[in-house]
């Protein structure tokens, strides 16, 4: 059953887990976008409640210092658009409230994002999928996001029959403690004193990490899972093959990804970056001879999606293959700004 | 034309470079192999002559300190094995001296690998292509020897029809300057400090840089260009395909390489780790369900190559596909060890 209720051009924002990593760029996402909010209201849990946190203002919200509040089944009352980012026991425990206070749950955890009545969306792929959603709909997690937005210009030169990709995440995608510890370390191990990791399961300071979220029976890891089965969802296409590898990395901030595509039909480079250079929220940033390719360190707060280091594949036969190598802010175009993108996609159309 | 002279069953060995990075690893290894030399002779540059470097002793050197000579042409006479690390500008000045000599020149450079009278050996594989040298042996760049000792014990399952790469590499990949650079600039980096970029084309610490060694027409790097036609030539296969893409990640030591294979027939998954548990030099490092998988900051100082997150790959047809993370320590396995080993190979069969 499809959404009715008709949003207001000035809705009400809720942003639950607003002092979390990706709650704090969902408010700087509403700022940058300037979003037509009436009002701005940032729950979390009575741990933090209390807390102010400044805003520069967006839509009718002045500048000023906005005051979490506990999250209770009474927060909701009023709201329109409930951006959610607390984990996803927190969404599954929340969602019946918000949909019965006549508001919509745009969720960034992984609760719903398989439900077949939940829209899981990227806006530049499939904002087409928000026309049936009935009262949730899903932000894809953060390696899958980018992904599909640097793919989606190369979708026009033929279809995408298969995808292997090996991630490079940043210490960031498990929130702002992961960050603490990634710099906590590297201290300690630079000064030779011992630590226990807490955020990941082993040492990142100095460290590759192949296992991102848990390990399921076929040896792949859940986020593997998640790139293999969203990707399928956002695209439409049952049809796309993906082989991923996710590994975390000692970065700070910015998810990097090695990509080798196969195509239905020959595709040739500098078509390919054309499309690419054409892209919606995609930068090519793409010139060897200089030293000119996407980097980590180079784009946290970034909105966009870099794309380089495009080549032609020869090991796919018939000229099917392409390889390029993509860069992006996680929590930004990963999650808070994916997740307020949709919420402007439900604004009232001028 | 081959190699006629007799190798004594103590010879001479000196090492070219050995103040740089896999120089020092190259007596390590000397000293762990309890190598049956008759004398190590160090060789370096003028600016490095003097130097008094310890060693634990080998074979009928006893252990003491070992003093640096400056390398000239001359400083081959008397020796049997050459192995050199001082870059292929070096290797290519004095190989001449060095076969005149009478030495059999083990070189860690790029100079001669693709030679057609050279012949690319990691010992595991190809130790057989050794009876065909004439003088120099080339010792294959340190991301595609850990991938081929990784390999080889799969081999027996199938040909392997193509190789799709992404690598995890170490700042030690760029000597002891890359590694002191990834610590000087990661404290800096902590205190808000200003750097300037000298051993990598960018900032490495909290960074992934798609780019090793210079880049070629074709948009790869000669590091990439490296896996594909090293792969090919140790293997003795030329039909294999290799899709590198090589990354540097603020690791101080050990590789990491992500691998999806594809076979010419089925294979199984517990076959593939069989056959890894029982390779030579391999161990299978594959427990997910106790966090247990191969990982740089384990691995240094090791000999071994570490195989681990071994599953199928279902996007591959025909139930031919499987993926596999592979970590070793550059400088020893990719580099002073092969050498090592390679001169053990040409000492007289007992």
């Amino acid at each position: 059953m499809a959404w009715s209720k008709e949003m207001p051009a000035n809705p009400v924002v809720a942003v639950a887990g607003a002092t979390g990593a990706v709650g704090r760029e969902m408010l700087v996402c509403l700022e940058k976008l300037n979003f037509p909010a009436s009002e701005v209201r940032l729950l979390a849990s009575a741990r933090s409640a209390g807390q102010k946190i400044p805003f520069a203002g967006c839509g009718q919200v002045p500048a000023g210092e906005l005051t979490v509040q506990e999250m209770t089944e009474e927060s909701f009352q009023g709201v329109d658009i409930a951006l959610f980012s607390a984990g996803a026991s927190i969404s599954k425990k929340f969602r019946q409230a918000v949909v019965d206070a006549g508001a919509v749950m745009i969720d960034n955890s992984s609760a719903f994002r398989v439900d077949d009545d939940v829209p899981l969306v990227v806006p530049e792929v499939n904002a087409h999928d928000l026309a049936w959603h009935s009262g949730v709909i899903a932000n894809p997690n953060c390696t899958t996001i980018q992904m599909v937005v640097a793919l989606e210009p190369l979708r026009a030169l033929g279809h995408i029959d298969r995808i292997v990709v090996s991630s490079y995440q940043s210490a960031s995608g498990a929130g702002a403690k992961g960050m603490a510890e990634l710099e906590d370390q590297i201290g300690k191990a630079l000064a030779g004193q011992d630590f226990e990791p807490a955020a990941f399961a082993h040492q990142i300071a100095f460290n590759c990490i192949p296992h991102i979220d848990v390990f399921m029976e076929d040896g792949y890891t859940k986020e593997e899972w998640k790139m293999v089965v969203e990707t399928k969802k956002i695209m439409g296409d049952p049809l796309v093959k993906v082989a991923p590898t996710c590994v975390r990395v000692p970065v700070l901030r910015c998810h990097s990804e090695s990509i080798n595509l196969e195509f239905d039909r020959p595709v040739d480079v500098e078509e390919a970056k054309k499309a690419l250079a054409n892209g919606v929220h995609v930068v090519l940033e793409d010139d060897p001879a200089s030293n000119v390719y996407p980097m980590p360190a180079l784009h946290a707060g970034s909105f966009d999606t870099f794309v380089g280091r495009v080549r032609r594949d020869p090991t796919v036969s018939g000229d099917r293959g392409l390889a390029l190598w993509v860069v992006a802010d996680q929590l930004l175009r990963g999650a808070a700004l994916n997740a307020v993108m949709i919420a402007q996609e439900l604004l009232p159309k001028a």
